[in-house]
């Protein structure tokens, strides 16, 4: 029995990480650029490497509210070293949490497959999408946000695909189900953080099974930074959120 | 009760992380300079900028062997989403792997510190700091690698360090330490790249404590990676490893 | 806002945990039968308790080879808290570890409610479910097992279910089910212990969203014992598994 | 290479552990006593057998305010599987969240075998401790709590361990402790429930290594029922905490 991998060779004084030596990628190529290699197996262009770059930093934080900045801050309040906390945030990333990116790419990259199949225009297909999720009651996930109606960071990243001529039929998908969600619903339902970058990484050809990594891989410079904080400006086991408390169980009893 | 951060400012369509606001940093900022940003509150020079961007992706992946790499693919084969893999990998970032940067970090930063108050050169101090810890039998973490004799990764950091100018007392006491053990103990104890990396973040002025920090925020590049293989290229709960098994406890015996 | 629970109410010198004080469980109610307190809402009878117990048990262990008990060795190996390496074991536990007795547990209280609504006995709808699983190509979670095809845990869990007269319905559908898979794909696929704890608490009127609890509950138990043997009898870092690696991508390459 | 272990023997239709059949034990030997084979290699007496199952429990839950409950509920809340919620609390038992059992242990085992050797009883010896930590800041973990003045749970597991006649000197040193401690501060520092702990398991034998051990196998009970209390009551991503929050990091500010 034995390993098979495609990613790093080890051998000694000697590192291959898909074909390249390791130091020749140190310093030479941006961090986010290798980040892309180890996902997808080849190095990104300028324009791919710029993009992947600018996700990363729009999953860097959302402050202290988020399960997993809060998850992290609580664990490191046991007194645990830094990396344990930061696992514990790593570990909120779930359907509800970052998870909208996941789940977004599937619905776009399925969608434009089903859409060359049945031969519509983005346009058509997104009239049909919008109709099909409103019958099945189901949310197209990627829409709205909890705190913000107009993201900056999804403008940036957008304007940003625009530039570096990254934006394909995700993006434009994406854009048409937000009119025609505004159209069939009467609200405004404005593309999230998340519905942006899983558009994005739809049109550089990532697959949708990667959407939580992407979000992870920014995210734990964030949670970093929160552990950290927690560790050396306050004291273990504080007071951290309010304790106040309804216990609406059983009345007390004795055992039978 | 409130919470009090440094990190972040969340309000509706406005985010500000240590001042910057979000959409400033994203594609105009590198990702690495936005983690020195949140770890250090300020962003890096261009050199440091640079340093910090080759000291991630010296992190990145040391194939299937280490613990992190073979915890994540363990629990991914457990079926489970895809950030539960990355975090198992990265609880086992501990003082045993990945440690040395931390540990080594706190030595040297220890050392210079003692080495100023005692009005010492750096060769005298790397001889009294090799003498006591052969007097006290501890070893000085970051030297020697179970692979490694000659590391790629670290040349190529000393030798961008340099390069960038960033070198201080840090790295010249690390290297001291390296000479005067070959002259005491009589053996060739290269720095390994965790032992440079606990130099350069000395030198550029960073916490010890955050020594783990750094080698997980660019591990989890390569724990993402690892992940994906075993999700898209392996069937779960596979024959992972060798599963011959010496079972050396109690003879089987029946219930007193 | 504050939160809401029905588990546990906190005062000074007062813990009323599902109505009991704690004092009064402590020592008088055994482990098990407060698991199931914590898990139903209320105390189980004698023999619903001595069940629970003998699940708990069912779960213990299974040596180094599952993914729980290899991650908590491999993290353990990093040379982190005890805690965390048994929290690594637990992340394992997934759709393909563990899950068939969720999974397994879905299905029969599933079945039995389309049986009652469909007025069928129980060796027909058996019939029905086997069919309709070959049909879709699924297959029904909780029968055969990668070692054993007599699990010396399940033929004790379902002796003692009829010895503590809790065999209902589901017991009785998932041992039809074993006879019609026999009868219709001509091989033995006998219900293993995921399969029989699905089907034991099912009948014990558990909610099928508990079936990986039960799992973890029991399991902890081996996980410790693994992580505390792995930390008094092994060095960190240590060589743990083969790390004979076919690296098969990319050949070496220099940077474009 | 090939795994070596005392805990459990696979073998098809075979399972040994601690030399017992698993079938022998599933419902014979009630599961406390079962977690005490695995960690100690022997089935308990009889009294040993009920204190663990006392201990046990005495760990089972403190509502939602410790970092282990609002970590497994921060976490169920990103809408993630049920083990990786309750893994996340898990991670948070460090050395201030339980710590203070295997810190506790640590003490009175030490501080029994310097006892013996310098030939001391065991009030002098309580005396010279109190005496030391003093002189030396450091506090004596296992007495006094954050909420309890006279923990319910401290005394049923006193008590039980006298009628089980399980007390012997870490006891008595713990208790001689306590009232040092009110001489020499002035102040009541009762026993906490973590410090009984400690006491009785170093009484019954058990290495102090496994102090949060015993702790995490109790605990496991809660932080399920918080999983599952919150996966069925609460929606994902409710806001769960205060939000309130000020930002005290750095002013606004263009990019240099």
């Amino acid at each position: 029995m034995k390993w098979i991998t495609k990613i790093t060779k080890v051998e000694p004084n000697h590192l291959v990480t898909r074909g390249y030596r390791q130091e020749d990628l140190i310093g030479k190529i941006p961090y986010p650029s290798v980040v892309y290699l180890l996902l997808k197996g080849e190095l990104p262009s300028k324009e791919h490497g710029r993009m992947i770059d600018a996700i990363l930093t729009a999953c860097i934080d959302h402050g202290v509210t988020p399960p997993s900045a809060m998850a992290s801050r609580v664990v490191a309040s046991g007194d645990v070293p830094l990396p344990t906390a930061v696992a514990a945030g790593v570990l909120s990333i779930g359907d509800a949490h970052g998870g909208a990116i996941e789940k977004g790419a599937k619905f776009l990259q399925e969608g434009i497959t089903r859409m060359k199949n049945e031969d519509k225009t983005i346009d058509e297909f997104a009239k049909i999408l919008v109709s099909e999720s409103r019958e099945q009651k189901k949310r197209i996930l990627g829409f709205g946000h909890r705190v913000h109606t107009s993201d900056p960071r999804t403008k940036r990243l957008f304007s940003l695909a625009d530039e570096l001529n990254i934006a394909r039929g995700h993006i434009s998908l994406s854009k048409a189900i937000e009119k025609e969600l505004e159209i069939q619903t009467g609200k405004k339902l404005p593309i999230n953080v998340d519905g942006a970058i899983a558009a994005i990484i739809s049109d550089m050809g990532f697959d949708w099974r990667l959407g939580k990594g992407f979000f992870l891989l920014g995210r734990v410079a964030g949670l970093t930074a929160h552990v950290y904080e927690e560790q050396t400006e306050q004291k273990p086991m504080r007071k951290m959120f309010t304790t106040e408390c309804e216990y609406d169980g059983s009345e007390e009893r004795d055992l039978p």
